[in-house]
């Protein structure tokens, strides 16, 4: 199921658990690290560790290598993918996170634009020199918004064999199955699982429509 | 004295009482409150703060809005910047995050362009569209490198009356001084002085040389 579920706030690590065999993976956003703290995360991570789902830990790293380094460090051997921003480039940057990642045996996933409408002011416009970076950095996976299917066409025309994660469903806009349709692998959902009395029917529930989209049964009406 | 010292590592918190008087104030990684936690990066601020220094925190935060105030809320009243990446763009987030920092009294810092060569990727490129995000967003203070003096003088230039911090002095092989020379208001330095032997004589060494060079005691030689 190409579902995957993002943990912004530090829910209960045992919803990871649970999740197990529903969804393809989790994704642990920054706030989540920094209010529930290093031993949290490595906790969600363990009770993901229950299915072979994706651990994804989403820190938008964007900064120098050392600097990178540094923060990733703790999340080796928990977490399988990593993402960072493509913006920052490659030399003294990206290029040592990918070494650095290689080295563990951990996924890296560069962002090619964003969710939000102030992606357009400078992120989308430098879309050409950000596939030049995704090209020489080779990450394993790109991070590219659901509410923007058009970009998600691009990335998937340039890049065949990358996974594509799209953000952006549910409490940002985007309806379940649109990005996969326009080539996504895996859509993104926060908010309207994760603050849901029942995640985990909200869950499902997402998963259907994804489906009922994906096999055509709905039409695009914009 | 225009010298701020970054934190990258968890280092003893007392240092930044240490520091006191000395420099001009601190800055705190996203690497070293991942390792340290958030209690000790209050526990830094709270050192900080028997002076009158800066206490910046960098989260290098690169998101939308509504996950860039998950991760700034629990060090509202503890720190009194956060450092954010221009280039995600205004409506949808770094609008979001100017207000909600407005509305708590605290300064947002954009960054303007990076120090490390990869930053010519896509960063530089866009120096342009930055700029444009910078003015409208209207931060405090912005971030550019020391070693691209070029850049700073381009970002002086166009706002006269915001502050521009320059990481890059030391260990990335900027000198002291020089950023300052071409128009900054504060250089960083991290490493150089906390990973020295004695970190209040390194802070020492360091703003001889920034005095001796903005005095014009020192000829550029480069």
């Amino acid at each position: 199921v190409p579902l995957i579920v993002a943990f912004d706030e530090p829910v209960e690590a045992e919803l990871a658990a649970r999740l197990c065999g529903i969804v393809d993976g989790i994704k642990v956003g920054l706030p989540a690290v920094i209010r529930g703290g290093l031993e949290w995360a490595r906790e969600v991570s363990r009770a993901a560790g229950s299915c072979e789902g994706l651990r994804i830990l989403d820190l938008k790293l964007a900064d120098i290598g050392h600097v990178m380094r540094l923060s990733v460090e703790p999340f080796i051997g928990y977490y399988d993918g990593f993402i960072a921003h493509s913006f920052v480039g490659g030399e003294g940057s990206l290029d040592e996170l990918k070494s650095y990642l290689d080295h563990h045996g951990a996924r890296l996933v560069l962002v090619a634009s964003m969710s939000h409408p102030g992606s357009r002011d400078v992120y989308d416009r430098a879309l050409d020199f950000i596939m030049e970076v995704i090209e020489r950095v080779d990450p394993w996976g790109i991070v590219a918004p659901a509410t923007r299917p058009s970009i998600i066409g691009r990335l998937r025309a340039r890049f065949a064999s990358k996974k594509i994660l799209s953000p952006g469903v549910g409490a940002q806009g985007a309806r379940p199955g649109y990005a996969l349709r326009a080539g996504a692998d895996y859509e993104i959902v926060g908010r309207a699982i994760t603050g849901a009395s029942d995640p985990l029917a909200a869950a499902k529930s997402i998963i259907e429509a994804q489906e009922e989209v994906v096999r055509g049964g709905v039409e695009e009406d914009g």
